[in-house]
């Protein structure tokens, strides 16, 4: 049977995996040039952006155009490197790395959140959340990305196999 | 003379030790109610809102309250501790603590520097910049606070005080 701690890299290792494609594929449109996207992947935003009500995707606020950059250019190049140490497991040299990336998009998901939550959409060009529910099924989509690196986080900062020497040594 | 390492502690300590009335007696104005302050640090607030085109502190937005409360409930505690581990320099327990909040706080920056220098403020309640010249006085006000938590990452992350074991034994 499969320990908490390998469930735990499993998850993790899926996490990166799988944002890797997403990052690309999806996030990426709301920086780059449509035209560079084939109409398929346009149409997925669409459809997602207009089921969702999300206007962030579609019409990027600056603040959420730069956490989409940092996505690019410093997150992406980490998905492959953390998806790996996690599938090998036992990779002391990720905990410092893995600290920033999930404090990093932590943060940004608490603007996200707060910003789906108490923003005034109903002046936005593209359709956004207006009725609780609505916000709380766009809050539904951002969520694993808060919580999974909470767990990143707080599985680097206490579990042991993170801090073999203990908290004295390892800081 | 001082070393380059203790100019860097100074500079952290006194840091820290200025956040602190600088979150209390500013900054929570932006999410506390008005009347919470005395007329003297209303004043104060509105003087410099006006005199920096600064309309985030006047009329905050949902994500930028979003990181004021993050500054009152998970930085301010953590402002003596630093003040007091930089003083004391040495301090290898900062190090981790001192990874997140720095990452924390620079990555709130890079959303509020991105918000000041494109954001449309042509129809914000309050006066914001519209001018490239007022984006960048205003930039100025708020960079040292992407700078300083760079510089601490970068010491936590490379100087070799807070990695005496090397990188391999220290992540």
């Amino acid at each position: 049977m499969a320990s908490c701690s390998q469930m735990l890299h499993c998850i993790f290792c899926f996490y990166f995996l799988t944002h890797i494609p997403i990052t690309l594929g999806i996030d990426l449109q709301a920086l780059l040039p449509k035209d560079l996207y084939p109409s398929t992947l346009q149409g997925l935003l669409k459809w997602y952006a207009t089921q969702f009500k999300d206007p962030m995707m579609m019409d990027p606020p600056a603040w959420f155009k730069a956490f989409i950059l940092c996505e690019a250019l410093l997150q992406l190049p980490f998905f492959p490197v953390a998806a790996y140490a996690f599938y090998k497991g036992g990779c002391l040299w990720i905990r410092t790395p893995a600290i920033v990336y999930s404090t990093h998009v932590a943060t940004t998901l608490i603007a996200i959140l707060a910003h789906i939550l108490f923003n005034d959409f109903s002046e936005s060009t593209n359709l956004g959340p207006t009725s609780m529910s609505e916000r709380l099924s766009l809050l539904a989509i951002y969520t694993p990305y808060l919580l999974i690196p909470v767990l990143i986080l707080l599985t680097m900062l206490f579990d042991k196999e993170y801090n073999p020497d203990g908290e004295k040594k390892v800081q």
